[in-house]
């Protein structure tokens, strides 16, 4: 199961409004007979791309697979099917489907006298999935914000000098999110100091995630804006009542919220979109703005060894006043890259 | 000598104004005969501990020692001059002793017909020998600054409660740090808004470290404060032109310097008293002074998974306008600790 999580991960950021698969099929004897994975959304599922490389060693075998197979015909048919026209005798799956049309594979494959096991390494599952889980059962995408600060928590030095504050390595692995990534999403004020390109750099096969920035006043993204070139699509997102702009062709008009846009309004339109997975990638007002809305599930910090005693911090003023009503957070994962810390950690369901 | 250094280890907080040291004696066959560390200052040396427990297993056998045995007669006898009586062949130590003094072991030694390996584990044993290797190198003693912070560098809500950001698996990780030094330092802010009690709690055989609270114009320590208990030496430091107070029977006065104290002369001060490793637990006003003063050593950060995005940072102005100038640092180590993340990190010399 964990090298089906493996092949899982591979599809992050680019199987979307899909979830991430990955299937692992051993012969009778338990032998390993094909591997595969969900590479699109339209594509097989990875249950088909396994048994296509097992072949007739399938027969009498086992199919380890992330999720609930399938038992609804879309795009392709039905996984269930599959695997029981392979002649699988057993599966085992990590997180059941929640999805009201794709469910009841479980149940279908029993009554045709499969062996079917549920629950291994479900909680690895659940978090290689988390933006589409999360996408299902809230109805929005899931959001990460990612934010880069010292130890004391700056984002800046005083005089708004920021680069680098973290290592080469970090800065690669923000590409990687990015990757991993359906939409990355910057603020007007990150928008107008920073510039930022926010395409993926680096990093084989990436899809390109959709570019957002939350401009209310359409006038952060000035003509020649590095996020309107074409190395990967792009939307603005302007307040009902901004002004129009010749360089924003289409943007998306929102209703105002809380001196901002309306953050439910501008995360049900990247649902509508197909946009599963956000990373949110600043500045600190924005990021206060989505964590006041309960909009953030996820957060990745890096955290370099430096100190600055001054400039402005990772995160502004989310309307907590005291430490009772602080967001916290449970520690998912810490790493090390080159001299600097990555924390991963999850709000808890009751933030939201 | 891994073996060697975790006795080390245990004379932490303990053996000042002398070094930490471990030592493990093979016999001539390679087999463990005894081992040893320096407990106390005045106590005997590791080595003598480690020949004594090997006996005359200990002839044509091997020392491993942290540091270079000392060929000096303080209140006990010269190492080097215990060694040999024994008919140690091989001595092997990680770290050269830097004291005038009381170096020369090793040259004796050999000069003796023995064997002598320096280097093993070189870094770790002057990591865990850090502050006395500081303080015999620099004259003041080594300083460690521990703060406590949200992911973003917040050390108390808006409102100032702070109680509890971090778990208490770090709290208790703060009394291993306290009785590992030799004196525990805070500013008058703390001492004026905690009324903190600065002594060892839970920590098995701690030597309890003097309690240092810096109160510039003698006003934070108030009468009945915990500070002032029966539970460890207290000493408090006020400028020379600070009233008297009764209930602060012996201040240490010192000269006045930037806004505070002459923070190398409260060092010199304490040096004089034998204390070699300083645990400097804040607030954020002390904690920029010591900085910018050059007088920090290592850091020691007990990170939550907190965000507050208001509130006090851990860390107030260092005099850093510009991310050239900022403090960069070297991660030593991070540990999870609970639901918290340690990360300990060291100021590079050129910090200094």
């Amino acid at each position: 199961m964990r090298r089906a999580l493996a092949l899982a991960a591979r599809g992050l950021g680019a199987t979307s409004p899909n979830p991430v698969v990955g299937c692992v099929v051993l012969d009778a004897r338990g032998e390993v007979a094909g591997e595969g994975f969900h590479q699109r959304a339209g594509g097989p599922h990875a249950e088909v791309h396994a048994l296509r490389a097992a072949g007739e060693r399938a027969r009498g075998g086992t199919a380890l697979v992330t999720l609930e197979p399938c038992d609804h015909t879309g795009r392709t048919g039905p996984c269930t099917r599959a695997l029981l026209d392979a002649g699988i005798a057993r599966v085992v799956y990590a997180v059941a489907d929640p999805t009201p049309g794709a469910s009841g594979g479980a149940r279908r494959l029993r009554e045709a006298g499969v062996e079917v096991v549920e629950g291994l390494l479900a909680d690895e599952a659940a978090e290689t999935n988390a933006a589409w889980l999360t996408a299902v059962r809230l109805g929005r995408p899931h959001v990460t914000w990612k934010y880069a600060a010292t130890l004391d928590g700056r984002s800046a030095a005083a005089d708004g000098t920021s680069r680098w504050i973290t290592s080469a390595e970090s800065r690669a692995d923000v590409h990687r999110l990015r990757a991993e990534s359906d939409a990355v999403l910057v603020g007007s004020g990150t928008a107008r100091t920073d510039d930022p390109h926010l395409a993926v750099r680096g990093v084989e096969g990436a899809v390109q995630p959709l570019r957002v920035v939350v401009d209310t006043e359409a006038r952060a993204v000035r003509p020649g804006a590095r996020v309107l070139d074409g190395a990967a699509p792009t939307l603005v997102a302007v307040a009902e009542d901004a002004p129009a702009a010749a360089h924003l062709p289409e943007p998306l008009r929102l209703p105002r919220a809380g001196g901002g846009l309306d953050l439910t309004a501008l995360l049900a339109a990247l649902y509508a979109r197909g946009v599963r997975a956000v990373l949110l990638e600043g500045g600190p007002t924005l990021a206060a703005a989505f964590l006041a809305a309960g909009a953030v599930d996820r957060v990745v910090g890096y955290l370099a060894p430096v100190l600055l005693g001054a400039g402005p911090t990772a995160l502004a003023d989310a309307g907590i006043t005291t430490l009772g009503e602080a967001f916290r957070l449970r520690t998912t994962e810490t790493v090390r890259l080159g001299n600097d810390l990555r924390i991963t950690a999850n709000l808890s369901p009751k933030e939201h």
